[in-house]
């Protein structure tokens, strides 16, 4: 069959809030092909996402994203590399194509699943998932108090791991950071498997990375994610060598399979964690799982947003018994929430695994959050580039 | 003084070819600030760029660039520095945005250095602009004759050292390419210095890049250019251990300056090439150039534009006496050509030095390129975010 549109439809919630939260908009992609439709979601800003599918060429290698999509063969994976090698190619110098790009491939994976019928898993030579323990994501709160309130919650509903990150950790003192630390311990229990996650607050500054261990040490953190930025390799190398048995992660921010790589290689992490809607897709995505595998570190998908991001992120390693460990957003804004009919749940041994059913199993529910999109209009030179279409036929 | 405007202007030629020609398009940079008016050039798609400034926020790290710039201090190079860490944390999930702040960051620099009478390379602590070897920088020929009339050509137009790049190089057969060396080489005679850039051709091919090591060795090339995209530390690593005296050089993707610190602590280059309108503008450029010093790499710019970006390209190593070479265009569209009224031109030797008037020392000539002004609007949600404002009042 022939790739016959792509589009990208912007939504969001009335009020963006000035908060980590990333669920409160979103780029949903939609491509169709052979009268079948796929559905993914590029974790990245909608306006410019749009602006790099539709934008008039540069030159030979910048060039808009949909021009290397719409009117490709696609009847394989193998298709789906090819046209992310012509993206690779031609979109070189158009520096958010890769965001872009990142949603397409999703799409364009659902979309082959479903004709096929069986799950992107299958596709990717993944037979059986594998169970994942769950950890609840979830911002700090904005005292000790209430990240103790908000552990202890996430507990009480069944999560034996949760991730506490953002909000105020690493922009006050390191003693009041230690209380956060400490009091997400104690609400989640001496047993509770504690992940801290620092959202690049230190830039590259390795002492005032190294001056939080003491207290995610004594309070028995599994990780420390994101100290830095992702391209401070010497600073993530330098904090790995003091960081005993808190382990460091890293990788949310890699727009290519050669950036998490990198962490791999010079950085000294532990666990690399991908989100499918930045780094070009499932299959970058997966091909970072087995380097990972070959490296002894460990892969954890990333996702903060609807459950067909969480879903297209379970899929690179949904097989792997070693990688046992799987992000699981809990505080998703209504209109995250309301795109997917049947959410993923945890089983009754509180675990979670990819869906089983055709493509990335999940189906959207376009009415619930139809109120929420954005209609956009891009005209250049008078020529319209880009109108949203219809969402709900 | 405050930041009163940042203004981005989408020009281009009436048509766009499929070729690997940067000076095609421009995305063209005005910051207003305390009366005066300063001009900057981003190296990227102008489209998604204008997006970028314009957007509306995703979440607290996924904001619009203009956030973070308009209605800024802007007294001294801190400033800048300030402004620069606040778009890093505010825009650290909007990939487009490094693309977008470079063009901003140098019409910043231009205006500071306009307001104090000095140009810009003396606000970086440069007193005194070194002569630079110009490098004529074109495309390979479509044959190798026409490869051997264009290095001619360039050595009768007084020019010691000539670069050949992209066109059908790499895409054919190992011989093809050699002849196209050897006849580069022809043309520009025994002494002249002779650069060859693949243009990313070969991946993370490794052996495709080394199977053309030995023409390169024999014709004398001093540097093999991109062989491979950015990221591919690992192959730049492994053919840099077989290229004997033919340096690597690469770096001109690099969208913020850890990008190039990798190539030379991971990558084995010998030459880094930074593009201000790419890494985040002058800035980071200059923190690379001293960090390539510090490391024994040699420091070059990356310019294939106008010559507004020329003189932003020249200023993170104007004083530089080791780092002697320079980017020179010389096949520049009649958009890119016509921008500046008095171009950089080459002294009686044939050297080139960064300009000594105030900022960028170069004066646009709107008139001439109004022509080409592409008028953007850009609606959300029935709210228009961006229309193309007057270029020449």
């Amino acid at each position: 069959m022939r790739i016959d549109s792509v589009d990208i439809f912007y939504l969001a919630l009335p009020e963006i809030l000035d908060i980590g939260d990333g669920s409160q908009d979103m780029a949903l992609v939609r491509v169709r092909a052979g009268g079948a439709t796929g559905w993914g979601e590029c974790e990245a800003s909608p306006l410019p996402t749009i602006a790099a599918l539709v934008t008039p060429a540069s030159h030979s290698a910048c060039r808009p994203v949909g021009e290397s999509v719409i009117g490709q063969r696609l009847d394989s994976p193998q298709d789906i590399a090819r046209i992310a090698r012509a993206v690779g190619e031609r979109s070189l110098d158009l520096l958010q194509a890769a965001h872009t790009w990142s949603g397409i491939e999703i799409a364009l994976w659902d979309l082959l699943g479903r004709v096929h019928e069986v799950p992107v898993h299958q596709l990717l030579g993944q037979r059986t998932p594998a169970p994942k323990t769950p950890y609840a994501s979830q911002l700090f709160g904005d005292d000790p108090q209430q990240t103790l309130d908000k552990a202890r919650a996430s507990a009480a509903a069944g999560y034996r791991a949760v991730k506490m990150g953002w909000g105020p950790y690493g922009r006050g003192s390191v003693a009041v950071d230690a209380d956060h630390v400490h009091a997400a311990r104690e609400g989640i229990g001496p047993d509770g498997i504690l992940l801290v996650d620092a959202g690049t607050v230190w830039g590259d500054d390795v002492d005032a990375a190294a001056a939080r261990l003491p207290a995610l040490q004594e309070a028995g953190a599994l990780w420390l994610e994101e100290p830095f930025v992702s391209g401070a390799l010497s600073s993530y190398a330098a904090l790995a060598r003091l960081s005993g048995a808190v382990g460091l992660a890293a990788g949310e921010g890699a727009h290519e399979a050669s950036m998490a790589h990198h962490l791999v290689d010079h950085g000294g992490v532990r666990f690399v964690q991908i989100d499918t809607g930045r780094i070009g897709g499932i299959g970058p995505a997966a091909e970072v799982a087995r380097y990972a595998q070959s490296s002894g570190v460990q892969y954890v998908n990333h996702t903060f947003t609807s459950h067909l991001a969480l879903s297209a992120s379970l899929q690179p390693y949904a097989g792997s018994t070693s990688d046992s460990i799987c992000e699981y957003p809990v505080e998703l804004s209504s209109l995250a929430r309301g795109l997917v009919r049947q959410p993923i749940e945890r089983d009754g041994d509180g675990l979670v695994r990819a869906p089983e059913a055709p493509g990335l199993g999940v189906e959207l529910d376009l009415d619930a959050v139809r109120g929420y999109l954005q209609d956009v209009e891009i005209t250049v030179g008078g020529r319209t580039l880009y109108r949203t279409p219809d969402l709900v036929p």
